[in-house]
């Protein structure tokens, strides 16, 4: 018998019709002998909707008791999902995040799970009920409701997986796992049976948002195992876990693109200590969101620095990095949008030469010029134009294998 | 300084504007010197919503679960009603009826209160704050979420009221109070000032729909001094406080009415011990409710018994009494609709003489036949034909002197 911890998006029980079948599901799986702690989110369009409220009565509202209104969303879905499985003749309680012993930090709207003591969970299963715990939510060691901001569902179930030690945690969603590329770029993706952590963590920055970097993270730090899959129907997903041998054996896993991003160019930066700095707080202290950055080697004093940033950032950026530019005696900026990037994952990369240059050669030979490159331990990114970006993706997949055989 | 408890019904913070508009009066309250305390309904129509939702998953639906769900409807409530007095400038928390230290018996869907622990809510008044608290839920020792059934806000504001000794607690609601008789059927109806439990308590079970009977036994039990007064306007309404030697002054504090009643009569009961018994426990088994059981003396060894029932529940006694009636070997059943019910009551007709007479007299004088008559320490009712009961009400208004002096 195992203990399998479930968590249903916001889209998966989005209706009566679909609760009910949330409710077979979990019925079906207890059947087969398993304990099992179901964790849902708000139904879709709800936590919309109480954000609209709030805004009526405030164009502030306080962030204490905006976690008060959207702890609402997913209690309203813990009865309801608890109610479709006794009615189907199941056995199930419901649990609020503070019933379930979610405790947070106190910042409010975007809080921190700092401990998690899930005796009521614990009995419940223990007596032969499911447990249909709130996700997103939980409470501070005051008895204040907090709420963990966004992906905080998916936080929920990795964490009840981690204290109740789960054997799995299924994340129930919309797509069937994660796939080697995206299959509307690749028609000849393939799904990828078992992932590492550090791979699904390096996809999601790189565009592939099936989860919240922060829950697997959370999973990583507690080697929880999770499975990404479809609620609609019974395929298997894709199993993310700890590195091991075999996974080691695949050089790249996927490729992930990242489109409408923008790439700034400082010319002439003089090779001083603390210029980079200048720049780079500025930037901060506006709270623009860079991704890559690449300085080249310095040649006679100078250097020229860029860095991309999506094309909405690009916006918020005004005139700064011009005047930034100027206080510290750099040449020109150049700013372009109509760019994109394009990463190659795997954790195989550690042991296997070449990698880079299989990535460049294909796009070399199929015409897709290489603006800029970006290495990590597990990841090559290369910025290229907007234009090419789904040629470069599909030479890549080729590249490394990735296509699915017919 | 007083310390005043205020209760908005699900009307009264139907809208974002008309929680604004409570968002407002509450503030000005505060700023005449008073620490507040404001309970709150579900927004009107939230929680038909939330039991269609149920119904939509479940034909039976869980009871614990069930609480769980309407729980969210004063939860939004609240969470709105805070952000709305912090938008204006004020200074509000809420507290669910779980964190106001509303405990509560396990009885789901109509619990009743076993204690309650205001601890937050002293605690958050003193550092000065309004308190937003939940109304019509509360929690088991165990942590389970319940609610009080019909009613539940009221006994929510009084319960509260109580524990932290507040000097009055306001009832906010749709009507500017407590009337001498529904103002539609006697338009010289006068509002109360003043009213002693007892007496709402009478006019409650005689169709004054005001309050539920139990929050008002609440306050009396717990000498809680209320006020019932609307929410759309500044006027003082009808304050509901214990018997004092000015409210016996007055003989009859009001007359009530109830329209669609039905009046069952058996004839030549056998007076022998048991038979009422039998009679009436075969309506309770049935979950038959009655009103008013007129029994005269016994005339050569049987007599003959009546009560009156909404017309309604004589739908629901189908041939039952014609059973009963048969088995204890009594005469004829005869069921008639289309009566109704007149009460006067009034706490000083324990110290004055005369009432019934006079109300009879001004019946009679106006052509009104009684059909039954029943009286209690501190009200008479009679059975009339309901084509009267509009007649009937101003002909008893007029006598016992309480139209309104223009």
């Amino acid at each position: 018998m195992a203990l399998i911890v479930q968590k249903y998006g916001g889209t998966s029980v989005g209706t009566p019709e679909r609760i009910l079948n949330v409710a077979r599901r979990v019925i079906a799986s207890q059947q087969e002998g398993n304990s099992i702690v179901v964790v849902v989110s708000a139904m879709s369009g709800v936590t919309d909707g109480l954000i609209k409220l709030a805004r009526d009565v405030s164009s502030q509202p306080t962030e204490r008791e905006m976690d008060v209104l959207l702890a609402t969303g997913e209690q309203t879905t813990i009865a309801l999902t608890a109610m479709a499985i006794n009615g189907l003749g199941g056995k199930a309680v419901s649990l609020t995040g503070a019933q379930a012993g979610i405790i947070t930090n106190g910042i409010h709207t975007k809080a921190k799970i700092s401990n998690i003591a899930p005796r009521q969970v614990r009995q419940y299963l223990k007596e032969g009920f499911v447990c249909i715990v709130a996700g997103f939510q939980g409470q501070t060691l005051e008895g204040r409701i907090t709420t963990l901001g966004r992906g905080g569902s998916d936080l929920t179930a990795i964490a009840i997986a981690a204290a109740v030690k789960a054997d799995m945690c299924e994340i129930y969603t919309d797509v069937d796992g994660v796939y080697t590329c995206d299959p509307r770029v690749v028609p000849n993706a393939r799904k990828i049976d078992v992932i590492a952590y550090d791979e699904l963590l390096e996809m999601a920055s790189s565009g592939s948002k099936v989860m919240q970097s922060r829950s697997v993270e959370f999973a990583k730090k507690f080697k929880v195992p999770f499975e990404v899959r479809s609620s609609f129907n019974t395929n298997r997903g894709t199993i993310v876990k700890e590195e091991s041998i075999g996974l080691e054996n695949v050089v790249v896993r996927g490729v992930s693109i990242e489109r409408k991003q923008a790439k700034v160019t400082i010319t002439n930066v003089p090779d001083k200590p603390g210029t980079a700095s200048r720049i780079f707080t500025a930037l901060s202290e506006a709270n623009v969101i860079i991704d890559v950055i690449v300085q080249n080697v310095s040649v006679s004093g100078s250097t020229d620095i860029s860095f991309t940033l999506s094309a909405d950032e690009l916006e918020k950026l005004g005139n700064l990095i011009d005047r930034v530019a100027a206080e510290i005696g750099a040449g020109q900026v150049t700013k372009k949008s109509g760019i994109a990037k394009l990463s190659v994952v795997g954790i195989g990369m550690r042991s296997h030469s070449g990698v880079a240059a299989t990535l460049f050669e294909s796009l070399g030979h199929g015409g897709v010029n290489i603006q800029m490159i970006s290495t990590s331990e597990i990841k090559i990114a290369v910025i290229i134009d907007e234009a090419q970006i789904e040629l470069a993706a599909k030479l890549a997949h080729t590249a490394f294998g990735l296509d699915r055989v017919s």
